[in-house]
């Protein structure tokens, strides 16, 4: 088998993915475009028959496919060849034990968001991961976009001034009915359910994207916020909806929104920053374009491509100006940082910082804690209440 | 002098509008466009020499030229042929005033918004104006655009279902610098000062256009709402952006964001309104087309002239599609409505619903108590506060 | 300035605009939005019933409304308060004998496009307009919009280099079925009769515009040109879409297109300008926008009211940025260009070029000739053909 | 389905990209996402040096890296795991007999557009592939997208009605100065090079793409064309720019335009197709959607896995709407159903037309024809010319 950048590539495990699942064959092709790492193992599935399938699908060796992520943990980690790092893209309750499992064993982590259920158990995570001295991302794979990078680089040089304002929203159609009730759509049914997903819907699943892309582009810390969750649809058990105030250390202030009963938008993340010279607008709908407004000037319209694109931003494209990148090269973005990382420190060098440019488990913790905070504010009344 | 529809036009005189002005003269022309009333009176300026000047260039009569407001009510209420109503277009502080001195006199108001700075001089105009049996205008003059009667129609006809969430902003830039203290630019330095202006910024001056478009929109009465008030601007004396978290009586959500430092943006009102069976979205300075989503369909983009347009909503318009109408024709719908209404009224026929078809005094009570609330919930840490 | 009311304003009569038009009452409403002129006379219809109507419901002197134009331009130009200028809104066939008749009698004109149907006779009114010292205006409304004098000095002071390229085209899709032929809809009926709309429909109704536009914005003048007209409805006796290409003098190349039966599109206009340093795009229906791009650089969106927008430009403004202003003050811009150079002619005072800053005659001949050459190219199997 | 390491999946062979190229890693990550086929062998570059360090990138084994694609195409023919097709990426010139090479081996082919030089040996490649019964598959990458897909299946299922009119338009900036001239630019140089890139520039590179687009989305056949080819940047040896009329089989009627000056684009192709009952319009800016208008009715926007997105079009998507897919999909697209059919035919089974939804041979000798065509109607004075 020969791939684009085959021979030094790290090997990976899965968990999670299998069949009727949605993300996981998406973090596959994502790592497959640029070949940036070999898939050798996986427990895909929770049902053995389901691994075995998948595992065919994949050429995967039978020997490594697991019945458990702990057997595969165990295993992988006593084999010369084993994993480099494993994914796990499961629902939400099971991030914790199963990155637990191999943080322990010595395997590098990607895992889905949210990281955890509880703040206490991401914190765990990162205690073991430095212990461990493993590397560990989080998929949040809007930051991967170019446009997201560039939006970074204005912030952190100033270009828009001091950061006053952020309203970021996050609005989908597709819960508009109450679909997780006949059984039939896996994801809406996981995704309702408390004991898979935890103690929100839409703030957790949507909500923290929408956390995690401002606080990667501007860099601010929330302070305290105030939350308010809905639930629109009737007789649903988790939130749906949700709107909270910000207010970010250092003065600035911020509203989020996030909607999956939002009809008429498909996947419509949108981030607008203000600042005291300029702002800026990128929509995940159209990610390769980013709307900058300068005081008293026209607006412009970037094209990632096309000048005045910030190199550190245009090295994570692959193809010029209007040749439009999506999802999967996002998503691919993430794993080919997180790789050149892994490589590097597989070689035993020194990682800076630059290096780390993906998600990491610090984006993890603050996830979790933005939807305990906001739980918590909305649970009374929309308090204020320190993040 | 003769204009369409001249023949049995009613008459009116203008307080405010005078040498440096702005909307004055957007009124005089919106009345014009559609020759909906004559002007013949008016007390422009607190300057005689202003009011002098601008009553010459318009041609009035120099006996009609007022040195106060009060002086011109008696005059005007004394003469035969004295005005059938008065356009009052000054700074905030002086609409109460104003609007008593010709009510009482029995003469019909136009005002503009935010109506007054208490609560009770608005309930009072009310009053007043019922005693008196009066018209009353407030010019809202953004629900005069025959696209917002076609959002308003939808709702109304059930076409959204019931209504979840609303979500409506009004950004702008002019405001993005101190521009009020150098004192060059009129209309920044007396809506920043609260002796003009009363006890907020954009929340009264374009946080009351929020709350009006949806008010009118969608019908819904606000139950609480949660406000933070902020100023982004170092050493400005009153707020620039503020965002609000809205609960409307029957169990509806909305949020509310204004920003008059918000870079890139002329003035960007833009309502989005959610059902449980479809959505719509509609931004002011694209203002003949409307967004509309029903569930699991493709969005549509409607034009004013083309169906399925409401005809309630198309009797507005004066053009067919694709030929642009704008902020002068939605200012000009407003009068049209009040004005036709108004000669029914002198030649007196009874007023049904539908001849009050312009927002009434009952809109800019409403405005005066949404800046009130406001102020309320943010100087206790945005506590909800019943509306 | 003009202003309603204004007492040196100049009085004006008009030819067409009766009962059922469409053309006449904007004509009217455009200039009373400015009140750049005072109606004073009218020969509104062939049947002086329809004259007599709508001279009434404009309130006109019954003394001053004529049976035919003849007639009114001989009792006009006989007394001593006669009307300044006329303006013409029939059908294409009479516009030569109507201007014809004020021009001999010393009466300025305004005509709608195209001016006439044959070549000869647009250049018999220019030579007798000079003779007798008379201003004349040909409507060609959207060179009237600010963003186009924008545009236009853009190009005239190099900012996008040689120009290279035009691609124009104006698409609309009221003729798409054959409306013509059911005999009730008044503007279909006369624009495919050519007896009364002449040789050509789509080219002669909207593609003079786009010949104007051009030719406007550009200041280049066709060298020769291929056509290609079309008539995509089965039955249609005159074209509903075309297609040219232009070569301009001095080597620079265009393609204009033009559609009648473009489903989708209400009354889509759009210029691109190619120059050898940028470009500028300009869409009729979001007039207030221009959107420029410069060599190797983001693409900016120009907002009317906002820097840099061209002072000669922005004069042609009524309000700030993001208030929409649309196709009443276009035209209404043509006629308080027209009417400030009448005053000041009527004054005595010597006009300079920058005071003639409206389409005049000599754009009335090129859109005819437009026409011919255009037909002429078409009838030879898109023959190049000299302008 | 295929998925990375899936067992059967073909292997491949490339000819071009190599160092400095473009396409070539365009076309190995497109397959790479899917992992529709496996690569084994290259001639990468001109010079061995280039290829040798392409396959050690690669992974490949070196003694499946040859100097020459006679060698290449001789050696694969004979081995047992031989190659099971070949990708061609070289400029245009060596199109023909890099292709010749491999089909006369009995390998299948897909190949970079313009297919060939002359219209002969497009035939001849085709009678070729014919006779020793292969697929060829020329990679018009731009019909791979789902909406394109989608747009088609519209207009074979009568949706739009008769077609009519068809705008369609391929504009790009990247030339509009002379770039090939400093040499530096690789892409630029071999383009600008009549030796290697033939009798046209802009309408070979871009025009094919423009006539392909349009042939698989609406099925018409052009019966007639007249040209302009314009050399717009002086001193040029090929044109960059050119603008084509286009009169269809059956009566319908259009225009191209295709233009590498348009500065402001970064590579906008975009399509236009109008109907008696409808029309279309799409992007490829903007892939994922697709705007649809219907007599009468509101213009429709469809998202791509939105309804009713035509489940033809639809199978050819990975995620769901709102998650934007690119040019790697749809490059992808091209190659999951090539190798879908290579996979099939592989099998010995016999193949129905819905499998070759890709582009053939026919469609590359279209291409060359249209260029053909193009420059003898140019050079005749824009002639009208049978197709």
């Amino acid at each position: 088998m020969a791939e684009p950048g085959t021979i030094d590539r790290p090997s990976y495990g899965m968990v999670g993915g299998g069949p009727g699942a949605f993300i996981g064959d998406v973090h596959r092709k994502a790592i497959a475009l640029d070949g940036s790492a070999r898939l050798l193992a996986g427990c895909f599935s929770r049902h053995h028959e389901g691994t075995l399938e998948t595992g065919r699908s994949l050429g995967l060796d039978p020997q490594r496919l697991y019945r458990t992520f702990e057997e595969m943990a165990a295993a992988e980690a006593a084999r010369d060849d084993g994993i480099d790092f494993v994914v796990i893209v499961t629902p939400n309750a099971s991030h914790h034990p199963a990155a637990k499992a191999f943080l322990s064993r010595g395997i590098h982590v990607v895992c889905d968001k949210p990281l955890t259920l509880e703040i206490s158990e991401a914190e765990e995570l990162a205690a073991l991961a430095r212990r461990n001295d493993l590397l560990f991302c989080t998929t949040y794979t809007y930051t991967g976009y170019p446009a997201v990078k560039h939006a970074r680089a204005m912030v952190a040089a100033g270009e828009l001034g001091e950061i006053r304002f952020v309203n970021a929203e996050y609005a989908q159609e597709w819960l508009a009915t109450p679909l997780e009730r006949d059984g039939k759509h896996k994801q809406a049914a996981w995704r309702g359910d408390p004991a898979q997903t935890g103690i929100v819907n839409a703030v957790g699943d949507i909500g923290t994207h929408v956390e995690n892309l401002v606080r990667t582009v501007t860099g601010l810390r929330i302070g305290y916020l105030s939350a308010r969750l809905d639930t629109l649809v009737p007789g649903r058990r988790l939130d749906d909806n949700a709107t909270v105030l910000v207010d970010y250390e250092g003065g600035a202030r911020g509203v989020y929104w996030v909607s999956q009963v939002a009809i008429g938008r498909d996947n419509a993340l949108r981030l607008r920053v203000f600042g005291s010279k300029g702002s800026l607008e990128w929509s995940q709908e159209d990610p390769d374009h980013l709307q900058v407004s300068m005081l008293g000037r026209p607006s412009e319209r970037l094209s990632r491509g096309r000048d005045p694109f910030h190199p550190g931003a245009q090295r994570h494209s692959r193809i010029p100006a209007g040749h439009p990148e999506g999802y999967f090269e996002a998503f691919a973005n993430v794993y080919r940082a997180f790789t050149a990382a892994l490589r590097k420190k597989l070689a035993g060098k020194a990682l800076a910082g630059e290096d780390l440019d993906f998600p990491g488990i610090e984006d993890g913790i603050s996830g979790v804690r933005f939807i305990h905070r906001c739980v918590e504010s909305s649970s009374r009344g929309s308090a204020r209440v320190s993040f």
